[in-house]
Parts: structure tokens; sequence; C-alpha cells
């Protein structure tokens, strides 16, 4: 693994001051930051002038689905009963592995232009997704997705085997148990999955009290809320990373959060398909552990964690006083508490022995200037064409807003997705 | 002004189909869209082929502060009261009339790679923005600012003198008039701002119904909404264009859509400030004129019309359901509507005969692709990084993501706003 020094990074201090150190990258880890390098440190090291921009923390996407880049725009603006089982079902249904494979590398390309070295992925054929992660460079916690309605009794038993061979898994790329929600898998398959991830150490992902519906329909089958169900099916502890929980009553809120579970919240796409705003400064106030994520990019329309991170930051200080989650807070969420969640041990900061993820980000951008406060102004002020490189386990993903082979994954994407519409 | 040929542009036509066009601008205007273009036409044109760009209206910024951009993160995540008195007004108080020269000069620039061609901009020294405005080569509606507190009597007749006189117009600058807000005109002054607006054709622009507190202290005050106030002061009507429109009773919607007023509205400054959530979808449903503006970018903190769109579409869907103001209309809102509110009579839209302001944005883009629809990638995927190319006029002032001379304006504006928070 080769050793980077970035040369006069420009990092966030004290009293919004910025701070210009130097910063060695050695075996994947931020090794040094500031101090003076040795001549031993900078042997044998790509030196990069960083002078003029920030270092700040990459992006880590807590929930998406990501080979739906290939249904971006195919269908917007409806009721989600139409929107899934007239246009997303259908389309999903002529989906093979190679279109997967296609759809995932766009949405890989996608998230790291905008600044993001991690995903959670739920959906199928996930092998392919694995092979395009390990190719891109970057990192994912990739699902192992149960849901009752679409598969055969040995198609999840083959699920169960898939995990205890910890299969595929490598320095970057891990498996998560995920069963895809209560409406979609019943109490036992839940149990048996919560059993499952707690017995061999897997991490526990499912989307939760996303929409009304989801929440009435679950009392009236079980006489209780989604979290209460999972409560029941063994399912609601530290492991738990759940998607979306836009619909949480005060009862559901103080059970999620004395139980040490992550919401990972996915305001945008919530708001745009009218399932709710996300109870974002109620769910702070409640103490529950917060991160973030995109969801697929049919229901966003991107996957940008930067719009993910101010829309959060917003929707909170409107739910309650403009101090509430501030800059540095919401950076946080879409940053060290994904990492944190997925397992990522000292993941998402620029600090010494850390994971070397970061952003390279342009202080000559107009929207980082005039620079009073460079949290500030990456979190409410910049989008992320302020971007000029991307760093993941210590190795450029990105450089000068170019990911290597990029002209190639938008033509497949583009010629894949014609065909799927027109089968 | 020179002829412009955009070959083989990609547009959005029926049934979300991309229709391939040459464009001809000529005099300022779309002269020819489609159809065959004669040599006649093409002599002396510069040729641009477009055939990996989508040709998409600019956005038009309803109601901005533009020397704002000083103040970019120097103060967030604070109760409104807290952020004016012990951050922003004392701040402003420091601002020469150059230093306001440099901070629009930094805001037009900021709107320009954003995709804006004009703004309505409510501020000081105006003859310092105007000339911004003229030499950077965009559009805009300066305001006349009117309040009382701030200003001596004769400074209030210079003003009315200065509207008089029309002193300053030109084919990009106009003058709109623009009493601050209903706490800082009191009745006797906005009802001469409005008689004057009307008599000597200019518009009235002004903030309303931002805050809850601004609502209850004019019922306390006044024993009517700041609605029923403007009205009257004889300000309500086809003339008005109202900024925020955050607090309307139904009461005031109905006589706010009856009058034929504009609504401008600011979503991201709103949540931000904790100010509440724009009602969208109320506002559409009760048939009010809707345009969107960025705010100042002290409580965006980006002067970046794209964010507002998207968001203002979110909002609506949340408020009411997912096929509320569709991506189309979003669009509208950012563009046509704003020019239509301001008086650019034929602007906002990609069509012969309309001032020749557009976008060349991406189609190679990730964001962009694939590309199942044109209007819902721009509006629900894209960011502003997506623009490569901005026409004004028929000018172009952004080509390949470069403006002239911005290099000096972050340097200029970098070192003014050092200086002013060190004075």
């Amino acid at each position: 693994m080769a050793k980077i020094v970035l040369k006069s990074a420009n990092l966030p201090g004290e009293y919004s001051k910025i701070e210009q150190k130097d910063i060695l990258i050695d075996g994947g880890r931020f090794a040094k930051i500031g101090g003076n390098l040795t001549p031993q440190d900078i042997e044998n090291a790509e030196v990069v002038d960083c002078s003029s921009f920030a270092v700040l923390p990459a992006f880590y996407n807590g929930h998406t689905h990501a080979a739906m880049t290939l249904l971006r725009g195919y269908a917007d603006d409806m009721e989600l009963n139409r929107w899934l089982n007239q246009y997303i079902w259908p389309f999903e249904a002529k989906l093979t592995g190679d279109d997967i494979e296609i759809g995932s590398r766009l949405a890989v390309l996608e998230m790291i232009k905008s600044g993001t070295v991690f995903f959670a992925d739920m959906y199928w054929h996930r092998e392919k997704t694995m092979k395009v992660v390990e190719e891109m460079g970057i990192r994912a916690s990739i699902g192992v997705t149960f849901a009752e309605a679409l598969m055969s009794p040995d198609a999840i038993e083959k699920n169960f085997e898939f995990l205890a061979a910890h299969t595929g898994e490598s320095e970057r790329v891990h498996l998560v148990v995920m069963p895809h929600s209560i409406y979609t898998v019943g109490e036992p398959l839940f149990r048996r999955c919560a059993e499952v991830a707690r017995a061999e150490k897997f991490l526990l992902h499912t989307h939760l009290s996303e929409t009304k519906k989801e929440v009435e329909d679950c009392q009236k089958q079980f006489g209780c809320s989604p979290v209460a169900l999972l409560d029941r099916a063994g399912a609601l502890d530290e492991n738990l990373i759940a998607a979306h929980c836009v619909h949480f009553s005060e009862n559901d809120l103080r059970a999620f959060a004395a139980a040490g579970a992550t919401a990972v919240l996915n305001p945008c796409s919530n708001l745009k398909l009218s399932s709710g705003i996300p109870p974002v400064a109620a769910l702070l106030a409640g103490g529950a552990k917060l991160a973030l994520g995109t969801d697929g990019a049919s229901s966003n329309n991107s996957l940008d964690m930067h719009a993910e991170m101010k829309l959060a930051a917003l929707l909170a200080k409107a739910q309650n006083t403009a101090e509430t989650l501030p800059a540095q807070e919401a950076l946080y969420m879409a940053t060290r508490n994904v990492a944190q969640a997925y397992g990522l041990s000292g993941a998402g900061e620029v600090r010494e022995g850390a994971l070397a993820d970061c952003l390279l980000v342009r202080l000559d951008n107009e929207r980082m200037t005039p620079c009073h406060d460079i949290v500030s102004n990456w979190v409410y002020a910049a989008d992320s064409g302020c971007i000029d490189s991307v760093i993941c386990n210590g190795r450029f993903v990105m450089r000068g807003r170019h990911v290597d082979g990029e002209e190639e994954i938008l033509k497949d994407a583009q010629a894949c997705a014609k065909r799927l519409a027109g089968r």
C-alpha cells in the first residue's frame, strides 16, 4: 500500500480557525497528522500539495439500493403503491445479475464523485455488487437480503449458508443480515435472522416504520407497532440498524433509544415519496443514535450524501430551533456515525490512527468563499462540485474529479437502462 | 450581438422523450429552434456542438441580498434575534460601498456557476451592485430599499428621486421599489411606495409573514395580519412580489391569491433559521402565483437555485402527496415564474422568441445517467456541477465551468471578509 503525504492540508481547528498541517497516510491509515514529518516518513511517498484544499471526512451512506440507479427518473411524482406496482417492481423483475453489476457500477461512480466511500446495500445478486466494490476501491456492507414473498424456502436457506461461510468478505467488504421489513418477513424468520446475526457477529439492517400504512397495518395484524414487533422478535438491540424511522410513537422512540439501535434517516426519499418528514429533532432529543443514507436513486433521485446531510440539518432546525443539529453534528451523522453503526471502528474522521478515508475539498471554490468557518461552509454552502479528490483506504479513488473508467460506466448504464425500458 | 448556433441540442420533448434540435441565438433571443437552419442563419455564427448537452432554462433568483456572501458562515446555528443583533447587523454596519461591490461580485459569480442569470436584490449601495451586474453580463432587478429605522427622511426622499429618474436602468438592469417589511416601514410610507410603484410602473417587493413573531407582533400592533396590513396600505395587488410567505392564515392566502400577487418562497433559509416550513402545497392549492429565491448567503448558505427547486418540490410532496409539484412545475417555479413576476416577458423558457438565457447541462454526467426523463434527472438527481456553460442574453457568461476573472473575485472576497471580521 502506497504512502501519501497531504502537504499543508487545511483542517478545521478550534474556534472555527483553519489549521494547516501535513498528513502522512500509510498502511491505509492516517499515520501522522501535524508535527514534523521525518525524511523517513516522506521517503517513497507521493506528496500532494493541499494548500488550497480542506481535508475533510468522506461520507458513509447508511442505506441504499445501489443498482436502482438504472431506474433513476423512470417513474416520479406518483403515489407509492402505483409507483411500486406499475413501475418499479415490473422494471426490477427484468433485472439480471449483469444488469445489477452495471447499475451498481454507476452507483459507486456517483457515490465516489459525491464523496462517498462506503455504502450499506440492500438488493439482489449481491455477488455482483461485491465485485464492483472490490474493483472500484471503496467499502460496503452488503446485504444478504430476506423477503419471504419473493424467495423460496430453499433460497432462504442458501442465504444462511452464504452468511455462515462469510462468503466473499474482505478488508473492505462485509456482509450484513438484511430482513427487508416487517411486512415482507414474518416474525419467526425475523427472529432467526436476529439470532444468526448475534451468534455470528453480523449486524442486522431492515426498513422500519417508513410509512403510516406500515404502522397501521402492523397495528391491525399484530396489535403493536413495528418497533414493538421487532422487540418481540428479539431484534431490537444494539445490533439493529433501521432505515427510515419516520413514524415512531413516543414509546417506540424510548424503546429504540434504550436498546441502543441506530436509525439511518433518508429524508430526501421520505419527502419525495410523501412517506412523511423524519422527526430528526425528536429522535435527537430522545437520544437515539442517528445516521444518514440516501435510499435508492429511484426515490431520491441521487446518491448524494451531502444533500442528505444539509436536508437533515434544515429539517431538525425547522422542527425545533435554529440551534438544533449544528453543522458539525450534521457532518457526524453523514460520516462517523454511519461508520460506527456499521462497525468500521475508527473510520469517518480525519485523525491519527483512523482509516485513511477523506475528501480534498477546494477552498478556492466560490461556495467555500469567504472562509469564516470551514465546517459551516462545507455543510451549508458547498455541494458535491467542491470535491476535488477522494481517498479511500489510503488510495485515490478520484483525482481532480476524474474516476478511472467513468466514460465506460456511463455508456454501459445508459445502454442497459434503455434495453430494460424497452424490454 | 454575436450569433450562436447550439448544434444538436438535447431538449425535453413529449412523453419524456429527448429531441435533438439546432438552436439559433441571434439578437439576444432564441431566433429559431429546430427545422433547417439556412446557410444565412449560420453565417458568422459560433457553432457549438451540443450533442452531449441538454439545453435547459436558466434560473432566476426571486429574492436575495447578494453582498451578504461576505457573511457566509460567519454565524450559524443560532436563534434569529441573537443571530441578527450580535452577528449580522454589527458586521453589516461595517460594510462600505466597496465591500458591497466585492460581495456582490462573489454573489454573481456563484449564481452564474450554479446556473442563475437573474436576481432580485434587496440591499444597500445599489449602484455598486448594478455596476457588477452590468459588467458580469447577467440580469437583475435591483431594489431601492426602504427601512425607516435605518434611514433619514432625506435618504427616503433621495430614494424616490432615484426611482423617478430611473437611475441606471438598462436592458438587463431594472429598479424595483423595495420597502423592507411591515416591521421596518410604517403604513404611510408603505402606501406611498405602492402608489409610486403603480404610477411609475415599478414592481413592489417586500418581506412578508416570514416568522411567527412578525405575524403576532402585527396582530398586536395593528390588529390584523401582515397580508391584511398590506391590503390596508393599498399594496396588495398584482404589482406585489412578496418574499417568504411562511405564515399565511387561510384568509391571507385567499386574499393574496385573489389579488394576483406573487409569493417568492425561500425554503432553505426558512428552515435554517427555524422560521417555519413554507406551506408550498397549501399555497399551490390556493392558487397563489409561486416563485423561488435563495435569500442571502448568510442564511442559506448558498445562492443555489437548483437546491431551492428540489427542496420546494420535496416539501410540497411531504405536505400533500407524491404527485404534488411534479418536476416540470418545480422547474417553472425556479425559472419562468420568477421571470414573469419580475416582468421579464418571454424569459425563463427555451422557445423561439424568448430571451436567450439557458444552461448547457452535461448529459454525460453520472447524475444525468441513465436518461429516462431529462426533466426529472435535472430537477431531482442533478446538482450545479452538471452545468457546463451558461448563456445570458445571447452571450456565454460561463464556458466549460469557467467564468472570466473568477480567481480575482475569490481572492478579493476572501481578503475583504477577513478584513471585515477583524475590524
